[in-house]
């Protein structure tokens, strides 16, 4: 968040069947992926149901805090799909059958089979830019900081890919990964957070895995300075080595 | 949310790892699943990095609003782990060093070994209870209504597990699952959102999916009254099977 022109957002996945468990939800990492490599900092995610309020409640929080707002979800043609009504709401514009948005849909149906519900893929907030989806062409839209897209994962990236020469970029983060296999979080955990202190421009953040009984843990160094970071994990790859010398990865507790 | 009694939950994800796209989330949907088999709807879920003031904002909106909210994440022992301090900070008690939780450690670690590092995951907020974590002995806690929970997802369900006896129930939620194939959406929503207002008991949702260039759609009804989940889904099948009969699954949209 140092840098001057910092780049931010936040990611609403809407859909009761997240929350249900009966979808596990894969657009969390496909967007943090896809942000990350443009050095946009994802800050914060939200799930909520296919309720118009909680949705709206949701958007105005992270609309007025973030450069961008990306949500997945509850663009479809069942009743269940409230996403544009909620979207048109929070911005306070008439939600209308947008022609661009039918012209599309008649791309893959014919004029006959364009019954009332698949013209509620149409519903667009007055305003809003299209974001085109190669999978199954109903759009997604685009208005103010908020980018609207379907939930299918396939659709997600299609649409991500289409709305990417838009967005600003900022200077992508550099990461790098530091393997300390089964040497415990608690062995290193003073010696990092010297290091971590030494190098404030770049965050340090160390995670443990579980794998067959063993942690298998890793550290991670991520910064927007190439020789700031490499010189982080020069460090820490010393100290390491230095307390593996010291047998301190021999204790069984992270 | 029409019964008396009704238990609702929230989420929050602690991580900067998640937000990052380093680490794909999998504790949404274990914890999605676990709280569905309770009768315990998850109404909202949250991710935020590892800083306190965004923990807390986000414990104290989720913590007034549900029964039971649940945080994965931050609480290891290394500097990137915060999150017994937020949740102290959030509800105004100091953050001590808990001799029930010193003892657990020290199952797993001889007493020379248990470093300033190693106690940090003895840290915990005065007044809370611990809960057992049978993976790594390192506790996790509860506290008011909020239970605080590792990382890790082994260790994720072996908090889950130990503080399943102490929830309180709802009546579980069934679920049952109609497969409609490649029938499109768009060629039963208007159907469907008529069976959903003749049922309003249950909950009917569409779900897409896509696979092999082709959609492969789902409806999922659920409720508390088994006698009515089974007679809505009686109600969709026999819509659906009329809407095949006449031959309404040969369009190509959703």
């Amino acid at each position: 968040m140092s840098a001057p022109q910092s780049l931010t957002a936040a990611l609403l996945v809407i859909g009761d069947e997240i929350l249900s468990g009966r979808t596990k939800d894969k657009n969390i990492g496909t967007v943090a992926d896809f942000l990350a490599a443009r050095g946009i900092e994802l800050r914060e995610v939200r799930v909520v149901p296919d309720e118009i309020g909680e949705i709206v409640a949701a958007l105005d929080a992270m609309r007025r805090r973030h450069t961008y707002v990306f949500t997945t979800g509850g663009i479809g043609p069942t009743h269940d799909d409230v996403t544009a009504d909620a979207v048109a709401a929070a911005f306070g514009v008439p939600l209308i059958e947008d022609p661009r948005a039918l012209a599309l849909l008649l791309q893959r149906v014919a004029p006959d089979d364009l019954n009332a519900a698949r013209r509620r893929m149409a519903r667009i907030p007055q305003g809003a830019d299209l974001v085109e989806n190669t999978v199954s062409k109903a759009p997604g839209f685009w208005i103010g900081n908020v980018i609207v897209m379907a939930g299918v994962p396939a659709i997600v990236e299609s649409m991500l890919a289409a709305v990417a020469p838009k967005l600003k970029g900022g200077a992508p983060v550099i990461s790098r990964t530091i393997d300390v296999g089964n040497m415990p979080e608690g062995a290193y955990a003073a010696e990092l957070a010297l290091e971590a202190a030494r190098h404030p421009e770049v965050s340090v953040g160390s995670y443990p895995a579980y794998r067959e009984g063993k942690f298998a843990n890793q550290i991670v160094v991520r910064g927007k300075g190439e020789a700031q970071v490499e010189a982080a994990v020069e460090a820490i790859q010393t100290m390491i080595a230095k307390l593996r010398a010291a047998g301190k990865d021999k204790y069984t507790i992270t």
